[in-house]
């Protein structure tokens, strides 16, 4: 009987591992993909990719044991070499070649020029071709840096006591109202893709008190911006026993602070590799919406069209004042009016046309909504009531309020949106794998 | 102008600080839901819930400042107190009431007796009655142990070198073939729901060597067993660079290996709760699957009828067979036959009837399948033509392996499926927060 008893220790040594002092003159074998060859007639540069870096491999005619002409870019091999540091290396170190094995080979010319350290090629070219594309070095780096991103939310959130949830993406309503909601047959019954995981997240406020999912949300909008997908991946918490709205902004706040130290400290070659200036969360501002509002109106003449809302370039230009006056890139703009806010947003007691809400602008877009939710089961009626929506298929959302919820609040992060921002791109489907949207379902 | 400059130390104190030696005397206040009240006339115990467990108050008469008949099971307070060490009471502690906050109250009873230890009340009621039945201590400790299900993935994954990915769940084309799929209209365009991650997953070896996923899967299969859910999450990795499917093994194996010390350390009050002994994972048996077939038949007398398939009491015998004989609760089952794997299958060279593919069963339950995955490009054409299908649609899927690609291979655990089996359950139903199956699409 064979017995599978935990990792197998391999023969092949890795980037990192081949760095270390003490493989200087040492003879290992490593795995990658030939990014790019580098033929210099008696000596050629053989660079290798693989997922910790580019290793520079160096090909000696009648030295390195195999011919370099049969060797092809984007073939995987097995190289054998000695190890020499070499300043003028990436990670200062070169593999001497002594022998190579090749592990597949493709079947065609790469179609993008993925080894140039920027790619050369439209948004829409990168995208019909993802799985080449990626392969590009500073391309694959932002997908790791919403890693950490995704990483940082987890385990900070862990470590305030929130629980890790699993709500359904296929229900019978949804959360926020009819309008953008993706429709499917469910076995002959009529059923919707999940635009938030929002009332089931306040459904488990009443058993865990803090719980979080990271998920994908679905929204059928017909929008084509920049900043819109119909699929995205979206970072939601929920907290019980709030003294206050702002009690969600200071718990995201941790998150940045926690997220950002964590970029720093774990994905710092990412970083480097995409050039990327941290931002500061240490001191995030907070301004009403109605003052953030006459901000943007009084600093930069913006007129204001919509009392109710913030129009995109006034974000901006509210993300400008704020980086301007208190070099801050990122504010929170709180109280937004309740007839733009869903139904379950509390609302201010000093004055009812306002929500006990928030957005939080990074560089002048908007990459989160929270704020306090109604937990008290009449109140909850009443808005309904109010607003002269039906409780219809929302029976088990109301009960739970029904039976008892603490003061509770929470948000929704567009991880996408984030990770852009942060990593300096200016279309959300540059720092998405496999964006959805109006016009493109594949790949 | 206000900040935000963190997370907010909360005046009230948790559970876990209450339990400390030097919280003696004290009075301090906490926040929690009533979750019972036993009234004894001049005293009565008020039994708090909160995220971190059951804490005994103790009310006096005239002594702890309110009317106990006003208390309602359900409403949340913030409790003040005076704390005492108590054997006999939950965690060792109890906290004399000298004043108690409502903060807020229910407007019905309870429907269900959730603080009776077991809740003695039918699955349909509970799955009816979600946000309230999963108020239950033991309950809601079965998503504890969940969530450290999926945190020990991810984890241990991280610390393997592989990158978390997020797929679309919306595509032009399912992974595994058309007819478990839920369709949809997507802007005029057909659609369906992604039933795995598997095609991204592939191509994203290319990019970061390793990959891992954990989000929902949907299967429009007309099963209604207590195995099956029509939406699950699925804890997806795919490597690349292998010597062999059994790398692939050894490192699921390691990962159970993580995640069951992880609980140990992390979840033992969950643990203890649902009275669960883990199981052990050192040393996982593999064994092929015509053998498997053959011990169940030889050892049990149980009839092979389909001698390309696993029945599902096949695999409850395979499963009794390796505890019996090797005192595993997991077996490997190896190299499943071709006509049952997709196309995308590894066949075992030395006999291509047979696939480099496997099972994990765990108590007698398929709660993973894997393999390794043909990474040549004319392979896959040339099964592809063979299996009479067509390429359409997979075009991009396909370029991935003409541009070149790893060896590799990866596996997909049901991750409601293996909770059941760690917790004790028998239905997948009651380790799934809100399960979608052919009759429930709520709540």
């Amino acid at each position: 009987m064979e017995f599978m008893t935990g990792i197998r220790e391999k023969e092949t040594v890795g980037l990192t591992a081949l760095t270390s002092a003490d493989m200087e003159g040492k003879t290992v074998k490593t795995e990658g993909t030939v990014h790019t060859i580098r033929d210099m007639g008696e000596v050629a540069f053989v660079i290798l990719r693989s997922r910790e870096g580019l290793l520079q491999c160096v090909y000696e005619e009648g030295k390195s044991g195999f011919a370099l002409k049969k060797l092809k870019e984007a073939a995987c091999v097995e190289a054998e070499g000695t190890v020499r540091r070499e300043e003028r290396a990436p990670h200062g170190v070169e593999l001497r070649l002594t022998g190579l094995k090749v592990l597949s080979e493709p079947a065609a010319p790469l179609p993008l020029a993925i080894s140039k350290w920027k790619l050369n090629t439209s948004l829409e070219a990168k995208l019909n071709m993802r799985s080449v594309s990626l392969r590009n070095i500073r391309e694959r780096a932002k997908f790791r840096i919403q890693e950490g991103i995704v990483r940082g939310f987890r385990d900070f959130l862990y470590s305030q006591g929130f629980t890790e949830i699993h709500t359904p993406k296929i229900g019978a309503k949804g959360a926020e109202g009819g309008s953008n909601l993706f429709r499917l047959d469910y076995f002959h019954h009529p059923a919707v893709l999940a635009q938030s995981p929002q009332f089931y997240k306040q459904m488990m406020v009443g058993v865990f008190d803090r719980v979080f999912e990271t998920g994908p949300v679905f929204r059928a909008e017909k929008h084509n911006t920049k900043r819109h997908l119909n699929e995205y991946t979206s970072l939601d918490f929920e907290m019980g026993y709030i003294d206050s709205f702002e009690d969600i902004m200071a718990m995201e706040t941790g998150f940045l602070q926690y997220m950002l130290a964590l970029l720093e400290k774990e994905y710092a070659p990412e970083l480097k590799i995409l050039d990327i200036t941290l931002p500061k969360a240490d001191k995030i501002p907070a301004v009403r919406f109605d003052e953030a509002k006459r901000l943007a109106s009084e600093k930069y003449g913006h007129k204001i069209r919509n009392p109710y809302d913030l129009e995109p370039e006034e974000e901006v230009l509210i993300g400008r004042c704020f980086q301007e006056e208190y070099g801050s890139d990122f504010v929170f703009v709180t109280h937004y009016p309740s007839k733009k806010r869903p139904f379950y947003a509390m609302d201010d007691p000093a004055d009812p046309k306002f929500t006990l809400s928030f957005d939080l602008l990074y560089k002048g877009l908007e990459i989160t909504t929270g704020g306090q939710r109604i937990h008290d089961y009449q109140m909850l009626l009443d808005k309904i009531a109010a607003r002269g929506m039906t409780e219809e298929g929302m029976e088990q959302y109301l009960d739970t309020f029904k039976y008892g919820m603490p003061p509770h609040g929470g948000l929704g992060i567009g991880l996408e949106r984030l990770t852009m921002k942060l990593v300096g791109e200016d279309n959300v489907r540059e720092t998405t794998l496999f964006p959805r949207d109006l016009s493109r379902l594949e790949p």
